[in-house]
């Protein structure tokens, strides 16, 4: 096996100080970006791997953080990650990213592999209640800070940050309810995620306190999906009394909604109000923009790489897990708004 | 500094064979879940590196692969990343992702940052024109194989898979022509960079060919985003003849030209024609669907990993890279569709 090669060995081919050499390995703007390029491209060629030399020196650190997300193409990962991104950037760290498609063996396969690539923490949203909490308390007891962000699993010495789901449902059904709409159907998901449990129990709650009739008949458990939307729709567009609005707790589902209901004929929102979750930035491009939960998920992003950083830095303390919930916004837009307010 | 923790350890500690850590940890179907769970979990927390015993044995494999894009959520680059990992998976290859919110120092930033989690290859698509080959001939020295997909740069012994841009653009403006429109804008962006460089030249070519007048005013270099299509076609519709057409390089402009085109009272496709380019979902979703260019991103994702992984497995063998271009297509939509012909 070949000697690794170190700062000092790069200072010397390019007759460069062993400072300079790390200051333009940690792209400090003090360096000129010649010598930056410079240096970077002959690290590479030399094979310098930064790690090495990093876990023999005081920080131990890495610097590259992994993020575990369902997905990366739906915004509201893509601006958390953005969120973490802003966080973390000016602190030196570079972020990088894995999905899981909801499968529980790349949800473990990932974490494994994030581990594997040294980061020095992983903040992650669980994409399946599945996944053992086995796997989740041997990561709370390493060295490695694991942080739940949107998903998460109640994990003992394992921090969190999430939105209040249950409010914003609430606020979402109400806001129905006093548009006038008495038969309020809720398009649900794998309720064994709190996320989605939470989003049924708020709706719940709303036509409870305001008197209105539960009924469970209504409530069809399905998949974020626009092409379940559509069926789903169809299924409740078919009951003997069907509903006079649809609260998603999906912006694709109630797209999906949307498109079936149209299609059968009827006008939105007069015979049918919808309403999704997430602020997806379709819900604003339609042309009849759909009324929408938003979750700051930039915001999400950057409190959950603060707590990132309070836990790398803490060292050996004991940690102080941390259960941050942000409270989520209703914005109303056409789909939902019958009244003469001006619509967003 | 504590020993490394081997299989063994682990298998000892468990009771099994080292053969059945061996495959669990590496997920393979024939363990069960309840022992894979078990020995996962006990690997995290006796701090078992994959890597380090990987190196050691004859693989000398992360079996990780970085991949980074200018931003992950646009549904073209999370397309590519689904062909990528579906190509890989199978073959027990995870993928990270890196984003470089078309920023250079973030470019190198990441290059440097999966090489330090020791991937087993890059796969790329260039977001900054100004990042320097200085880095990309490093690299592709390295024992690590690079692949550039659509984005790319021509670096020596550097294969890559793109999409044939310029008669994408020719296909576009064709049809654009077909529907009798006689002054095309084009919306251009970057060209420094190949991709819009061949977009704008297939655009030019086709008003050439069919005996249209070449207006360079009707150029317009802007970024992809909605609002910078709104202001640029405030200018287009402000010029003394204005277009009848938009082509732009862009499915995010082509709908912020549309939003403007609309609120200024014109009629599409009637009045003005809008063709975009990438086929972003949401092109499909408005009621006003976009006529767009598909660029087949998952088999380009697919392509890409495919010659990874024969670079990978070629060993010390000399490189012999490859330039893989697929061919894009027209979906036509709404608006653009003049003719009577049915919509998609």
């Amino acid at each position: 096996m070949k000697k690794k090669t170190t700062i000092y060995d790069i200072a010397e081919k390019l007759n460069l100080t062993a400072a300079t050499v790390s200051r333009a390995l940690n792209n400090n703007p003090k360096i000129s970006e010649k010598t930056r390029e410079l240096v970077q491209a002959t690290a590479i060629e030399m094979n310098y791997e930064q790690n090495t030399l990093a876990r023999a020196l005081k920080s131990g650190k890495s610097f590259n953080v992994g993020v575990i997300v369902p997905r990366m193409d739906s915004n509201f990962f893509a601006s958390v990650i953005r969120g973490i991104e802003e966080e973390l950037y000016p602190k030196g760290y570079h972020v990088i990213v894995c999905q899981t498609h909801d499968q529980e063996e790349l949800e473990t396969g990932n974490i494994m592999s994030l581990l594997n690539a040294q980061v020095d923490g992983i903040l992650m949203s669980i994409s399946n209640s599945k996944t053992k909490n086995k796997i989740f308390n041997s990561l709370s007891q390493k060295r490695v800070p694991l942080i739940f962000f949107d998903r998460k699993k109640d994990i003992s010495g394992v921090s969190s940050v999430t939105i209040d789901d249950y409010n914003g449902s609430y606020l979402a059904t109400k806001h129905l309810i006093e548009q006038g709409c008495k038969r309020i159907a809720h398009l649900s998901n794998d309720r064994s995620l709190e996320i989605f449990k939470n989003r049924y129990l708020g709706y719940k709650q709303a036509i409870i306190d305001h008197g209105l009739e539960f009924d469970e008949d209504l409530v069809i458990e399905t998949f974020s999906k626009v092409a379940e939307g559509r069926k789903v729709a169809k299924q409740l567009l078919n009951l003997a009394s069907p509903p006079d609005a649809i609260f998603s707790s999906s912006d694709f589902t109630a797209l999906g909604a949307i498109q079936e209901i149209k299609e059968q004929g009827f006008k939105i929102p007069e015979d049918i109000s919808v309403v999704g979750f997430s602020n997806e930035p379709f819900t604003r491009f339609m042309e009849l923009s759909i009324t929408s939960v938003d979750q700051s998920p930039i915001e999400m992003g950057r409190k959950a790489a603060k707590v990132f950083l309070e836990e790398v830095d803490a060292k050996d303390s004991k940690k102080n897990p941390q259960q941050i919930v942000l409270q989520p916004e209703l914005i109303v837009r056409k789909s939902s708004l019958k009244t003469n307010l001006e619509a967003i």
